[in-house]
């Protein structure tokens, strides 16, 4: 089934706007991967996975590696992360019961925040099917004032990063 | 409590990152409001509003309008519009019980595309906790591909625009 | 449009199975009204509220009515409600963007249990859409053991219970 | 961590009501597996996956299976599955980032309707942290009447069948 903008420029000439025109990621470029399976819900009443839904996906995967590597963990850590932007470029569309790859990297380590990378594979799939951009602050659970990242969620990060 | 952000730079000075720094809308920037009630599980362990879950009031709020003014009505409409990107900034927390007000404006429109922009108000409030924008690009429901905006679609959407 | 159930016993009959048939409950059988706003995504592929989004509207109900007079809050009440048992009748379908209200009442109260009923109600109909109960074990938020249900939680159940 | 209702009745006796007390189910009563991955927002602020979502399991499971076996495949299937009635109870609380399993099983055959059983299983777990039941009544997707069910179907569910 041909798509908006499968291999060609034809929806931004017709458009007539410029978009930002991204192109899909290769697998390469992404540091850690997450299996993620699809539920019969995210898919909308036009047959296809929601664009909201991909947003849970990208907070599952940082969220998963952080508490994986016991960096960051709910209820527990001195730090939470709170999300300052997100965005999503989608490419094809994918559906329940697509079995998915999300991968993650690091795009930018700041003093107190961290820009994330995550790219929405279905599996096997050489490009991806959606990819987006999750930025963190990281702040004091309690006083929920910014803090310098802490040395080994630093140095965790940095085994991320990928431009 | 204060939040990351309120009326100070310190977040982004703290950061040392260039941040794009957006500045939350009044409601004057926004031509159409829809009340959202919020949900329990629209709270994650960190007791806020989940960053995904605002996508799903954006969409909520723009598929709701084109509903609504029987612009766009999934299952019977010609066309369908498929989202090629979307973003949102986070400025202030929200939580369940909050109720919630959704601004709709069209900030741009092309040949086959639109791009909306959503603001998401607790009840009452001047500024926006969060804001978004959500492009779609418009398509044949069978071929799937771009068609040209149909007469009263884009009618309907000029009434919404706001820059 | 003709639903499966609708004044008639077809459904049973043509089942050949011993379904217990509820009825659905009248406005009156709820002692308190919750308005809750449908979202986009809770349609399904078959364009209706899908079965399992229920369970978000019943949760919301009865967690919100328990917050908003300050009886039990997350994160800072001495107890949580574990939930034990869930179901749901499914009489008529519902479908974004339908407003709705969610009908709260007690059915039983235990020693350290709750059993809720929530009925959900297309907005200002007689009769309710869906109907469910929700029985929810008291625990001490750190031990996680059942507790005896503290006076001030009782008398306020004890204004909602309906049979 | 003591959880209510492990390997006692404390909660039961404590609560002065008669439950009908379930059982959790071992592995051997499901005929059918499906891997789910568990996301971020699946957790309440309690930090447990919530009530609601196991539904959206339940779904996962029963629709995956359907449309995997190609017996019921929304948009292009003559006969669509209604939920009427569905009900889950909750033994063990479970947690992202669990990987989970769910066990299918047939528990009933009717004319037009079937009673699905889904077990929830943390993965490689002996006994279900949660099961349920989930009935369906099929309907002519035109005409929304109740259907005999397609020899096809009742053949792929019969093996299913478990008591």
């Amino acid at each position: 089934m041909k798509k908006p903008g499968d291999g060609s420029n034809d929806r931004d000439i017709e458009a007539g706007m410029t978009f930002e025109k991204p192109r899909p990621h290769s697998r390469d470029r992404y540091a850690a991967f997450r299996a993620i399976t699809t539920r019969f819900l995210d898919n909308d009443v036009y047959g296809h996975i929601n664009n909201a839904v991909y947003y849970s996906y990208f907070d599952t995967t940082v969220s998963g590696w952080l508490l994986e590597q016991d960096l960051v963990v709910p209820q527990r850590s001195e730090i939470i992360g709170l999300a300052v932007n997100s965005s999503c470029d989608y490419f094809d569309s994918l559906a329940f019961p697509d079995a998915l790859e999300a991968g993650l990297r690091v795009a930018r380590i700041g003093n107190s925040s961290v820009q994330y990378g995550v790219g929405i594979f279905k599996q096997g799939a050489s490009q991806a099917a959606a990819q987006g951009l999750f930025t963190h602050v990281y702040v004091d659970a309690r006083s929920n004032r910014p803090v310098a990242l802490p040395d080994r969620l630093r140095q965790g990060l940095q085994s991320l990063l990928r431009f």
